[in-house]
């Protein structure tokens, strides 16, 4: 067993986390929510999205919180760009990265994005080609990466296949998204073996959701394996809308705790990080997601 | 990595979870909840417990709920039984097994049972020689095995020691709890590799708590130290008292989630598990702590 020394978090609160929000939320929370983070040590932040606002409506305001934050140097803010649209939207916010999504399952694809697998991958294309002349790095996720909502079981193959046309084409890097949470440590371990032949380990993340109670072993599982990058939102929050009794992303503070006890690095301050759960949890009304901020919150 | 091909699974919801509890709760609701359990096919329920109730006004009625549940061959219904008048009435009460508790740390041993350690161990010998004639096996609990309320860090040497006197004085096997939760997978591995070496592997038991969040991750590390046993309660029942925050003991429908995924063997049918959990929940008035459940029954 030779655990990573180091590990970098991707802090994908302000968009995977507030996306599926239905109150509104003003730009000078979201900017406060990613300024709060930065200044906690997380050094990526994905930061909002560029997408039809018809879609995904509580992103709609991302360029202004682009225009918002505090450019601290040495972190990467990121946003999601599905498209050329989205890119050319992003570029203008100078945005330093973006990221594109596939998923791993063909029903999956087809109820959230209206196409095939191959399909998406072919329109990622002249955006991959627009980033590179952009000098914008392009991160590749996978969804459904251990189940699907209405395929079930995905091959891990499959998700192989998908990660290898994602690092063929330019994305620096790949994160494996188990959408819907069900995946289990032993299950994680083999897809990373297999996903592992296509790209190289160095350049995969481990994406977890908690819906099962299963994503900090997941991520021991994944760290096992040697991955040392992994996405997690602030106090937990966010969620999938196509997994009813979600419980959403895994908690940053959790998988910094579990770091942390394993003595690998990050560079987060774990006070700071729960500060800026714990005020983002007061502007939206809701219970803390992360057991370690509830646990530490109830101390104070 | 050789994981172990079963895991008995020792549920400890009847005791452990609902000594806590301040509501009343009926004999027949006990009664129900034990052999709804049984009847998951779980193998080991500790049912009750033998102690003051001054001390444990909760569990006043164990006596009752031993004489009302339908006693399933195979299956072993135990109870703590902390000194010899425990143990006395235990025995009134067909008890088929008893455990008694020690704690790693001087200061939590002080605080919960008003006596050093190296008392509390000598106290027990007596009842294990009276055990011993009733043809009674006893099981041995080691609290804040990876951190103490009042002194924090906890010496895995210290509670090897304790482990160790615990196998001498004849408990066939000893659990190791994590009383506060707030250990992590690799102390959760260096525990077991140091208090292996004076007490034989096969004959530990993990007890996670998961106000941490890190329950499954430290069953997961366990596993795969070969530790084949766990301690856990139906929807998550129960927690510390003298821990704030705590959200009590790992569930067992989660930790059965991570070992039916790693294709372990352990007997309980997760339908069966998840109704037991969602009736007690429904008579306590309480959230089901077991994410699994909730996704579940979200999905119902």
């Amino acid at each position: 067993m030779s655990l990573p020394h180091s590990v970098r978090l991707v802090e994908v609160g302000p968009r995977d986390g507030l996306q599926n929000e239905k109150q509104p939320i003003s730009v000078a929370d979201k900017v406060r929510l990613t300024d709060d983070l930065t200044a906690a040590g997380l050094s990526y932040v994905e930061v909002g999205s560029f997408v039809s606002p018809k879609w995904v409506p509580q992103m709609a305001g991302s360029a202004e919180v682009f225009a918002g934050i505090q450019r601290k140097p040495g972190v990467t803010y990121a946003a999601l760009a599905p498209n050329m649209r989205g890119l050319e939207a992003a570029l203008e916010a100078r945005v330093e990265e973006v990221a594109v999504f596939a998923a791993a399952s063909e029903a999956f694809s087809q109820k959230n994005i209206n196409c095939s697998i191959a399909e998406s991958l072919e329109r990622f294309v002249p955006l991959m080609e627009a980033a590179k002349a952009a000098n914008v790095r392009v991160r590749g996720y996978v969804s459904c990466v251990l189940g699907c909502p209405y395929d079930g079981e995905v091959d891990a193959a499959q998700v192989a296949s998908v990660a290898r046309e994602l690092y063929a084409m330019g994305c620096y890097e790949v994160s494996l998204g188990d959408t819907i949470g069900t995946g289990t440590a032993g299950q994680t371990r083999h897809l990373i073996n297999v996903v592992g032949r296509e790209v190289p380990r160095h350049l995969l993340a481990g994406h977890f959701h908690d819906t099962y109670g299963q994503a900090l072993a997941n991520v021991y599982a994944s760290l096992l394996e040697g991955i040392a990058v992994f996405d997690s939102s602030v106090a937990g929050l966010g969620g999938c809308p196509y997994a009813k009794g979600a419980t959403g992303n895994v908690a940053t503070e959790d998988v910094l705790y579990l770091l942390q006890g394993l003595g690998i690095e990050t560079g987060v301050d774990m006070d700071k990080l729960i500060d800026a759960g714990a005020r983002i949890c007061e502007v939206l009304g809701k219970a803390n997601g992360s057991r370690v901020a509830r646990a530490r919150l109830a101390n104070r």
